[in-house]
Formats: structure tokens, C-alpha cells, sequence
């Protein structure tokens, strides 16, 4: 049997007008592609009775199975299971079974049942009902056209547990689900355009495909392998890649590169603090994200000012007069008169230019201190970047710093090529 | 005319998978509704050359305008432009002035543009450019079938600016937007239900209308103003709003808090630093995350250990021994150490438990001691939150934190009445 075409309709006008986020859509996609379907289209649309009929109509003429979910309550906007009736051209009846399921619901609680709530159980008469341990709304699934439509309510935890239960298990068994395996590499450094050419270079089993998806300064890299030796051939095509790439990695999956960093750390018994200056808080942020960091996170100081660098890292005022506040000699000074103050194993410090002002013809914005002192040690280097505008300067700046920690902790070359970012100087003392 | 009819179809494998939440269509959905257009429906498709070219086709018989964002990329999976062009029925060209435009991007940045990159010059031949001042993914608008399309990235600030600056406007213009004026407040410490309450008891006129998003931890209200009075009646509503109401308000528009606070700071020669231990990073970042900021912010300490408190901010370790690290007599020491050691006019400080470990019966997960050493005293405080896990425990003690500020700087009382948070002490001197 040929991969099944799934396809997701969420209702509602609160949905379509953008006043919340459709959450229930990125889960049944995900649901529907971990059984190996192909999810072909996911619709939204409001609660007006001539779009609903007709996308109910036009779809089933395209896709095997379709989701829908939504507009199943007791109130005059909740226009599914009408919609559904008429799309398939066939009456409404009462569904006794869940009428009296709701009459008792009710008197359970000691109250009558608002005449509103039946219409809850009016379904289209070849409908198969759904069940719904946990409100009043019955999903129901209906086939209109030839192709299997299931119908849940909009109520997150009503519709999840309805697809969970019963229709994702019945969706495998009638429709034959294949077995996936998805790995995602979190990569720096490399454009996406240079990564797509190096990873096409590569041989690749026909049952395995490849994404990627800026999620700046990051480039995620996805490996999707399908049928029954998805998993090795994932792990086979992973194996493979070449150093360059491999260098590149900086987590996996559901890790940040803090999180990689720390785990590290922890496993070393390494301790770690951060001097910065145009970073300001998100190097210290990046680590104490993460939970039980002060495992290994000692402390950081944000030194903003001169004066700041010099009382709280004991930069010598004579560096930063003749070198600048933005220069490999401040940088280095920062890391290791913060590494001598906080006693930290490792120190780590940023110094550069963030803009919009600041910047000069020798130093335009863009231009980055870093400093790594360790147990041997102290690297430092000077680069400079485009000036992608203050906010992605300050994260760029971060993710080199924390790329520096990462390669030295990695045994790698300290002072990696980076697409993009030039390095003016380097040094290792 | 008649309100025209909006499609919005997202394009991408990790949309239609799940593997990432589809934060452009509601961005999208919501700027439409602000036009006064009809968002008829949202589609989502993966990269599939089959499924782009009969979504456009078939949208292209039942809307007005279709706004598509994803797959401009230089990827092999990029495949909008060629679909729109095949949709079209139109062969592509290479649009030189984009081809240059790229060249030169490359080239200033002293790099070979990758032969990749050449495909995102290459569009159907009668597509009207339009530019891309921050990416080398440029959009294009398309008439397929008499249907307006415009085609924007996926990379979510290079689609908002290219429909801010050109999509949108041009939109208003050619389909008729009605006048409107829209103002957004940014509140902090009120429930959304709370809010809705208190602005619906005041008298409105009938072109004014309402909305809230909630941007965890702030509320955002919107007034909205349509026909030719619009401005004058939103000012008139916004000048009648309750004191409890305006109290509330920490930014206006496109104002973050740390921007207000910054501004106040800067007009009366103010100087803060930071000294934070769970916020770890957040706050000074906040503060540096606005251009200009070394105008008023000296330095910043995380002082995440007990050791770098004592070290950095002169905590004496009786106190901490005494009170535990989080309590109301450390963050006043941390805040008054911070001060002195930072020679700033403010200084501002957090111990908190941010979790999921530390927490106890007597001080569980969610508790924090603020602190705000000023010219004539310090404020403390002891708070407590519900767990709502460790990210959001550290956002909201950052703007508990910066809303301290803020209100002192506004001669506000320090200590503000916050819906959800319960204050266990307070003290000034």
C-alpha cells in the first residue's frame, strides 16, 4: 500500500484571525508523521457554514484521510458536524448512545442538560461515533467521497486524548504505518547553501532525505530515513559525514550548545565564568538556562564600562588605553583576570561592537574580542563580522563564544573557519 | 469594493511536519485582520513540486490576494519560486538586478557567491520584484489566474519587514483599507480576564474595538480605531483609562520596558547596575538588548554561587547563612553591594529559585527576593510565584524586577499589587 495522503483542517475564527496559535495543527502533524503518513496540506478556516462544506468537499477529492478539528461544542458558531452532514449530502440524526451519555454526564453533576447540548449528539447517520471520556463533545468519523474523515473537538486535551487513544492507533491499523527515523545536527559556521553542496556530495541511501532550516546563527541539518532499517541507515549516513561537517555540529536533536558544554563540564568536573561586554548577559543567560548549571557556572560579570573592566576583571587601564576596550589584549585580559577572580576553571570573555553606533573605519561594528582561558592557556582572537544589526550581532557574538568553549572542550582547533566572519588576529599564550 | 478575500499558505517540510510552529501565518493572519481584509483561509503545504503547483492553481480560482512565505532559499528543497512559475505557466528568467544585487552582497563581504545562490535570482518573467534589504531570499508578487500572489522567505524578520515596508501598504492601497489607527499597550501584572473586565466597563464609541494578546509575562492591549476620526478616538479612549489600568502599562507600541526605563535614565542623568542570580543574564541583557544603553548601564554581576555574592557584591555570609541565599535580607545586601562597588545612582538585584531542583516547603520553586538600592534607600522584597517551570520562573522575575524599577522611576508605589504573585515581605530604609 502506497503512504497514505493525510490532511489536517483546523476551524474556528479566533484560529484564523491569528489570536491564537494553532498548537493543535503542529501536534496531528506530528502524530500523522511519526506513523510514516505524508501529511499533504493542513487548512484553517472559520466558522462559516460555506467554507466549511466546501474545503470538506474539495479535500476529500484529494487526500486519504482527513483530520479535522473543531466546532464540535454546543453553541451557534460550532458548525462542524453540520457542515460535515451536508458536505456528504446525507441527514442528521440523534445518536441515542451519546444523547444519553450526555443527559448523564449531567445529572452525575446535579444539573439539568441545556437543550443545546443535544446537538452534540445530531451526526450525520452513517457517522461512527468517537468517544470522549472527558467532555461533551463525541468525535465521529465519517467517510465522504471515499475518503476517511476523522472529526475531534477544538478542546486541546479532549482532542489529543480522543487521537491518542483511538483514531492514531485505528488511522496505523486500517492504513499500514511505516517506521521513521528523523536526526537533527545543529550546525554553525557553514551556510546552508555550502552545507547542501558538501551533504549532496555524499552517497546516500534512496530511503533517506535531507532538510534544513535557518534558525540563525544556526543552520539545522535534517537526516529522515524511512522503512524498516530507517534508524541504521540514518546512523550509517551520520557515521559518515565528513569531518568538516562533523566539526560543525555543535548539538543534537533537543540539546543547545550550552547544554552539550555543560554536560562536558560536568563530566570533567570543570568550572566555568564569563566576562562580557557587548554580549551583556546572554553568554551567563546561554549557561543558567540550562537546569542544574550551577554545577559548573561560577559566576559572570557584565562589564560594560572601562571602569568596570578594569575593578571587576583587573584589565590594566595601559591595554585598554593603547589597544581599545575592543581588541584581542582586552579580550585576553578579561578571561584571565575573570578566571583568577572567580577561581573558575575556564574563564570566557566577549569585547566588540555592537552598533548601531560605536564603530570606526578600523573597528566597524561587527568587530569581536574573544578570550578563553584555560589550564594551559589563554587563546584569544580578534574577528569581525557583517553588521547584521545589533540584536544578531550580540547573538552571533554569543554562539562565537560559546563555539570557542565548545571546540576547545572537543580537543578541535581552537580557531575554526567560519563562513562569513573574518579573523583578523589570534593568539594562544 | 468589497473587503477582498486573503489566502495565506505557508510552504516547508518542518511546517507541514510539526517540527516547527507556524509563527509567520499568524503573524500574518493577524496584520490582515488589522487591514480590515478577510482572512478566507491558511494553508500549509510541505516542498513537494506537485502540491505547490495545484495549491496555487487552485487558490488562484477562489481568493483575492495570496500571501506565501517559504522556499526562496538556495536549497535543492527551496521550490517555491520555480512552482510559481510553473503555476503561472511562465518560464523563468534570471532578474539581473538581483543577480547583481547578490554578487555585490557576496563580494563585499570578500566571498565567491556559491552557484546556489543564482537560483534565488531566477523568477517567472513577469514577477515584480520586491526587495530584501536583510537577506539574499528576494520576494516577488505574481498575478496567477487574475490572482494577486506575493511571495516572501520563510526567516521570519525578512518576511515582517518585506510586508511591512512594501507587501502590506501596497495591499492597503490597491484593495482599499479603511483609515484605521492602532495603539498597543503593553501591561504587566493583570490577568487577561481582569483587564477585559475593567476596559469593557468604560464607555467606548462604536469604531473603537478591542483586543488582547497575551505575550507571556506581558499583556497586550489593542485599541483599534477605524473610519476618519480614528486617531482622535483612540487617544480619547487611551486619556480615559483608569489610573489601576495605566499603572499597568510598562511600554507603548514598539517600546520595550528596559527602552522606557532607559529613556527615563538617560533624560535625568541616571546610572544602574545589575546584580542577578536566577535571572542570571536576563536583566542586564534586557537593559544592553537597547542601543545606546552604555549611556546608563555601568555593569552587571551574576552572581550565581554564594562565594561570587560575597566576592563581587560584599554580601556578608552571616546574612547568608542566616536568611539562605534567597530571601529579602540578600537581595537588599546584593542590591546595595552592587551599588557601592558599581559607584551607579541604582542597582538593582535577584535571588530567586528558579528550578525544577532547590525548591523547598518554606521557599519553594517560583520564589524571589528583589532588591533596589536608590539615592534615598533600598526597597526589597520577598515574592512568590507559581512553578511555571524554570524559562518562564526567570522571565517573569526579570520583569518583576525591571517593573520595580520602572515604577520608582515613575513615582509609582514600589511595591505594585500583582494578580498571581504574593508578596511574603517588603521593606524599605
Amino acid at each position: 500500500m502506497s503512504v497514505p495522503r493525510v490532511e489536517i483542517i483546523s476551524t474556528g475564527e479566533e484560529v484564523i484571525h491569528g489570536e491564537l496559535v494553532d498548537t493543535n495543527a503542529v501536534w496531528l502533524s506530528q502524530k500523522v508523521v511519526e506513523l510514516g503518513f505524508h501529511v499533504q496540506r493542513r487548512i484553517t478556516v472559520g466558522d462559516r457554514m460555506s467554507d466549511l462544506v466546501s474545503v470538506f468537499r474539495e479535500r476529500a477529492a484529494h487526500a486519504d484521510v482527513v483530520v479535522v478539528s473543531g466546532g464540535l461544542g454546543p453553541t451557534t458558531d460550532d458548525l462542524t458536524a453540520e457542515a460535515a452532514a451536508l458536505a456528504k449530502g446525507e441527514p442528521r440524526v440523534i445518536f441515542e448512545e451519546w444523547a444519553q451519555h450526555l443527559r448523564d454526564r449531567f445529572s452525575l453533576r446535579g444539573r439539568e442538560m441545556p437543550d443545546n447540548n443535544l446537538k452534540q449528539a445530531l451526526l450525520a447517520e452513517s457517522a461512527v461515533l468517537v468517544d470522549n471520556p472527558i467532555g461533551t463533545a463525541c468525535g465521529f468519523r465519517l467517510d465522504i467521497d471515499g475518503t476517511r474523515f476523522y472529526f475531534t473537538p477544538g478542546v486541546p486535551r479532549e482532542m489529543k486524548r480522543m487521537m491518542s487513544e483511538i483514531i492514531l492507533p485505528e488511522m496505523a491499523h486500517d492504513f499500514g504505518a511505516q517506521k521513521r527515523c528523523l536526526r537533527r545536527l545543529h550546525t554553525f559556521g557553514v551556510s546552508e547553501a555550502r552545507m547542501d553542496e558538501w551533504l549532496n556530495q555524499m552517497p546516500r541511501h534512496q530511503d533517506i532525505s535531507l532538510g534544513f532550516r535557518a534558525h540563525l546563527p544556526l543552520l539545522e541539518v535534517k537526516v529522515l530515513g524511512v522503512g524498516d532499517q530507517a534508524t541504521v541507515l540514518v546512523e550509517q549516513f551520520l557515521a559518515s559525514m565528513p569531518e568538516k561537517v562533523r566539526e560543525s555540529v555543535v548539538a543534537r536533536d533537543d540539546q543547545s550548545m550550552a547544554q552539550v558544554i555543560g554536560d562536558m563540564c560536568r563530566a570533567r568536573a570543570i568550572t566555568i565564568s564569563t566576562a562580557e561586554s557587548c554580549t551583556g548577559g546572554l553568554l551567563a543567560d546561554a549557561f543558567i538556562h540550562v537546569a542544574g548549571s550551577s554545577d559548573y557556572f561560577v559566576e559572570g560579570a557584565i562589564t560594560y564600562s572601562n571602569r568596570a573592566k578594569q575593578n571587576r576583571c583587573d584589565v590594566n587601564p595601559q591595554l585598554l588605553d593603547e589597544y581599545g576596550a575592543v581588541s584581542l589584549e582586552v579580550a585576553r585580559a578579561m578571561a584571565l583576570g575573570m578566571q583568577r577572580r572567580a577561581e573558575s576553571t575556564l574563564a570566557l570573555s566577549t569585547t566588540g561592537i555592537a552598533g548601531p553606533g560605536g564603530g570606526s573605519d578600523q573597528k566597524p561594528v561587527g568587530t569581536l574580542g574573544l578570550g578563553l582561558a584555560t589550564e594551559s592557556g589563554c587563546y584569544s582572537q580578534l574577528l569581525v563580522m557583517p553588521d547584521f544589526g545589533r540584536t544578531s550581532v550580540r547573538l552571533v557574538s554569543t554562539f562565537l563564544a560559546l563555539d570557542m568553549l565548545r571546540r576547545y572542550l572537543s580537543g578541535l582547533d581552537v580557531f575554526a573557519p567560519y563562513e562569513m566572519i573574518k579573523r583578523l588576529q589570534q593568539h594562544v599564550s
